[in-house]
């Protein structure tokens, strides 16, 4: 592991949303408080969340970014000191019964990397607790471990409903977050499809065991879950016709805005709606290491190099995109991921 | 126990909506098919989800009512011939998968007493299948087992959430079903606090260990469970608001209309929404005999004779209305109920 180069000034180069999206190149370097790390960024991709953030979604302002993968430039710890590093995105507080519970990502008091109180990570530098960071081992690429973060968001919906194997599921929505919820779901549903409008996508989506619709006509109804991450506001309301009586919807889009909802077959069916945001990144690591398989890479449709970043934005909201990376400071080796060692 | 006497003739007096509510004296007596029973009605309840079909809810069109009590006055079994009976307001078929798994109220071929498919119990006599008849015990009066339908669905959020006994709860909604879900989950739940904005309606709900508000600004935020009972559009916006994240909101409101919403707290605070209709009359049975201090009888804010069955209607519309009944054929024994034996 090549240690991280310290900053050689005190201003980088970060992706900000002030009501428009520019690269500045004189942004503060920022100064990690105690326990905490500065990490300089490999790669950052691009999220739904993002679009929705420069939507108007959550007010925030600032540096965009919350999928990464970097490595740490200063830690009060040595120990992570050059150590390659994906991070949750929530910091904590650490003492509230939210998290003394396990559950930091609801601590009250939380930032939220790149969404609430805290810059994000498209930028030379971010900074995150140590607490937050999770080693990502050699053999794992940048190009694996920058899709941890919406891994662990797809795998936060094992965490939230309980399979048993039989599960028909159906996951709405062929973006790059459905198409990972609906990988994650082949690996504990009894069968799984995914259902989208953009057959370049679908086709993107191919793994073992996924079947891919090009529209919901014809699925049969009565799923026993049904995934909506079509991020549309009308998507629960299509995701209910889907699913059968005492069946459950996880909602996985946070959408700005307001939508006209009849709730009436949620009552009627006695459905079970989970609404499900971002997971732990173990988890997301663990899911990309155990399926060495998992064709994550075959999702990147796009990298730009940081100073084409807003270039970036606009082909990351191109119906065909998948996923869009903004590289930083690339290391071709962590980038390629050593040989496997199993 | 007194048989019920037959039919003296083969029409009856019938509360029917086509459009618009009207008594109707020579509606015919139905004719139960085999293994089903004929119910000579002795009082039927007045339900919002009854107000909701008259604004185009389930595109109903017949005799209304689903919430009953009377005596089998014919039935293929001689063993329920004078049985003072409630009843499960679905008909369902018994051999589906829904049904073969206890769950015959979600059977898709099911139809509902009063709602879908079958004349409800606004009647002289109204018909559902022997199976899903409970018998009320003697000791319970008519006027506390014309609750069974209403206190069984307020039971089946019972069915579907878990509770440990340390949980707060907020139940929103003074009306009938928001009162009866409040005592409830005073039986289970650590700390409950009922809101409405009636105060006459909160006075009556007053029962051991029941808080109540006549708003919600000052209730804490972070509760365990939200129950919605305002029969309101935005009453799930509001309850959002109230619950912790990872919390549980019980949608107990069936809305014939559309309503705008942002569900993005929902995925936020990865709440889960449990969409909960009606219940088993066994267990709105078990619940009233096991609590024989439940004022129900309290909940009655006014009964009319079947010929003044309109009236009741408008009653039953005003704010401060709780439970409308509507008499049909009373025993005085039965209204009063017998000695409780214990």
């Amino acid at each position: 592991m090549m240690p991280a180069a310290p900053p050689c000034c005190d201003v980088m180069r970060a992706v900000l949303y002030r009501g428009r999206l520019r690269l500045a190149t004189d942004r503060k370097i920022p100064v990690p408080p105690p326990e905490w790390a500065l990490i300089r960024v490999h790669t950052a991709g691009i999220c739904q969340t993002d679009l929705e953030l420069m939507k108007g979604y959550m007010d925030f302002t600032g540096v965009l970014g919350h999928e990464f993968v970097g490595t740490v430039a200063a830690a009060g710890d040595p120990r992570w000191q050059g150590q390659r590093v994906v991070g949750d995105i929530n910091a904590a507080c650490g003492h509230c019964n939210a998290c003394r519970s396990g559950l930091g990502r609801h601590c009250p008091d939380r930032s939220v990397l790149g969404i609430a109180g805290l810059d994000g990570c498209m930028a030379d530098y971010c900074i995150l607790p140590q607490s937050s960071l999770q080693a990502v081992p050699e053999w794992v690429s940048d190009d694996r471990a920058v899709f941890c973060e919406p891994l662990a968001a797809a795998c936060e919906i094992l965490e939230q409903v309980a399979f048993t194997g039989s599960e028909r599921a159906v996951v709405m929505g062929d973006g790059r977050l459905g198409i990972l919820c609906a990988w994650v779901l082949t690996t504990v549903a009894g069968d799984v499809t995914l259902v989208g409008h953009h057959e370049q996508k679908l086709a993107a989506a191919n793994w073992t065991g996924l079947q891919t619709r090009i529209d919901a006509t014809g699925i049969p109804a009565g799923a026993d879950i049904v995934v909506d991450a079509t991020g549309s506001p009308g998507g629960l309301q299509e995701a209910m016709t889907l699913c059968r009586p005492r069946g459950t919807l996880v909602m996985k889009s946070t959408v700005a805005a307001t939508s006209a909802l009849n709730l009436a077959p949620l009552v009627v069916n006695e459905l079970t709606v989970v609404g499900s945001r971002c997971g732990r990144p173990s988890d997301g690591l663990h899911m990309m290491v155990s399926h060495p398989d998992m064709p994550l890479e075959r999702l990147i449709s796009a990298r730009f190099q940081a100073e084409d970043a807003v270039e970036a934005f606009a082909m990351a909201r191109l119906p065909r995109a998948l996923k869009v990376l903004i590289d930083f400071h690339i290391d071709a080796n962590a980038r390629a991921g050593a040989a496997d060692p199993s």
